[in-house]
């Protein structure tokens, strides 16, 4: 099993990137390919200690900055880590291929060199969130934030297919991120959406409002791009805010200190639950290869979870089974 | 002051809205209508001792559901609360109008009865959120999802008004809420809006993502009644979903429980901060008014704020500033 790792992807690329393939290769049986200007690529691995013969490099003389448009990336940058990486996936010569760059770019790259699955019009960015109970599986985080409504209707046959696969859930329920139960709510889209929904698959429970999304009700969540994005940053930033509201408390009172030092295994269990970095690399479903996109923030521990989750998606053959779904 | 509540809206009316009420003229100089059921009211209120001459009971013999459409309630449920609450306010019998109940007929009546500001087109619900430094404003919660460019523009300075009139910030600075920083992001409403806001709002400090907005880097943010709904049920659900998930991990360890037990006191004061129910209720801005919806779940605490928030609007003269503001 080979994955190619965007070595140059990322806020803190290469270091992290490079940390983490390293830490992945020695608890998974995997062998990475790691694309980026090689000499930085070399000069990064100097500084750990790995079996050499499970890394391999592939030299890609640009690099793709953070905010840069995505029609420019494909356009200008035909050398870049990204474009590079995705062609090696097109080859066939490896399995998957993961970035914590450029979200936009790669997206554009996987389509425009991937192709799209047969039965899909857009691509989508799924995620796993957790929940009180399992895991909830949500799409789209932000490639397609103009959706129309047979857009929603692929996304919840592609994430079924996801649910079933990687998740283990025979019967995943899936619902439609809407402002209220009826389906009456929402704009155009989500009416259109709950419609088709409601025809077409079988497994579709109706509107959820997105104060369930943390309760664990449905394995799976479709929504708009757009949407999808503000709600994981806004959960995000919640998440980071009351972390540092309740350090702030905690510092004004001794009594207090004492106290979060007898919690600190109690939270580093709960707080385990919310770390997106648990759950590594959020797959792009609907081209017509595996691939998988990470944080721009993402820390070694993130990189090798998503290494973790791309090896999952190739062990369970979840392309050909994303294909035979929207075949169906 | 004479504030109208509708002692019908609401999940737990009228109990929690007449516990909410007394507690509240205890504490304000406020006199309050009750409009609903009168023998209801006069019954509820059997259950506590306040001082008589500060409640007065305006009789209403409809009551609209929480999941009415508003269009059937404007035409079918004239003598509901919300609409005899409403005209109290059109009659200038009274300075404001509280309500817990159907969100959407409160906006509809509000509308349809009063009438619309000089300069504003369609109404937005304007929710106070807490941050690591002083509450943010953001406006459209809900009201308006289908927002055009000139509707942020116009929630930008009506926001600029509450904030300067309400919140005591003599020069807020406005965010637009968007997927990414750079003024080519988001969907055409976003980039739209974006350049109209530049143009006309010298407030204005760019696009804001949505996991900045806990962080109070800005006073006010406008965004799409959609966007915004969702936002705020995120953030609600997850604050839920993560008190639920820290309590079940104490519970599996006896030192983890000393630990959350000497920790009481500050997490006290940390929750109070993220607690909806402390900003009690949304101003509804841009009709010819002072409205405010309470959250459905409303505790007592939730609906004396909201007396207190509709307090503080009269005695800052927001309408007029609203007013102002929208003529210039």
């Amino acid at each position: 099993m080979k994955i190619v790792v965007d070595a140059m992807g990322g806020d803190f690329a290469p270091q992290n990137v490079i940390a983490g393939v390293v830490e992945a290769i020695k608890e998974f049986d995997v062998t990475i390919v790691l694309v980026g200007i090689e000499p930085r690529i070399q000069e990064e691995l100097k500084k750990h200690s790995y079996p050499a013969d499970r890394i391999e490099i592939v030299h890609a003389p640009e690099v793709v900055e953070m905010h840069e448009p995505a029609t420019t990336v494909i356009r200008q940058k035909k050398n870049s880590s990204i474009t590079i990486g995705v062609n090696l996936l097109k080859e066939k010569k490896c399995d998957a291929f993961i970035s914590a760059g450029n979200t936009g770019a790669c997206v554009a790259a996987a389509t425009f060199i991937l192709g799209l699955i047969k039965g899909v019009d857009r691509p989508g960015i799924g995620c796993i969130l957790p929940s009180l109970l399992e895991p909830t599986f949500i799409i789209d985080m932000g490639a397609n934030t103009a959706a129309k409504p047979e857009h929603l209707l692929q996304y919840a046959k592609m994430a079924k297919a996801y649910a079933q696969t990687v998740l283990g859930r025979p019967q995943p329920k899936i619902a439609l991120l809407n402002i209220g139960e009826e389906e009456s709510k929402g704009t155009g889209l989500e009416k259109e959406a709950h419609k088709l929904l409601e025809e077409n698959e079988a497994a579709f429970i109706g509107n959820m409002e997105a104060n369930e999304i943390y309760t664990g009700k449905a394995d799976c969540i479709v929504c708009d791009g757009y949407v999808g994005n503000i709600t994981l940053k806004v959960s995000e930033g919640l998440v980071e805010s009351i972390g540092k509201l309740v350090k702030r408390e905690i510092k004004k009172n001794p009594i207090a200190i004492l106290g979060a030092l007898l919690l600190k295994s109690s939270m580093k269990d709960a707080r385990k639950s919310v770390d997106y970095s648990e759950y590594g690399g959020a797959p792009l479903l609907g081209v017509d290869g595996l691939v998988l996109i990470s944080h721009g923030r993402s820390s070694p521990k993130a990189i090798k979870n998503a290494i973790r989750a791309a090896k999952r998606e190739i062990d369970h053959n979840l392309l050909s089974k994303l294909k035979s779904e929207m075949a169906a």
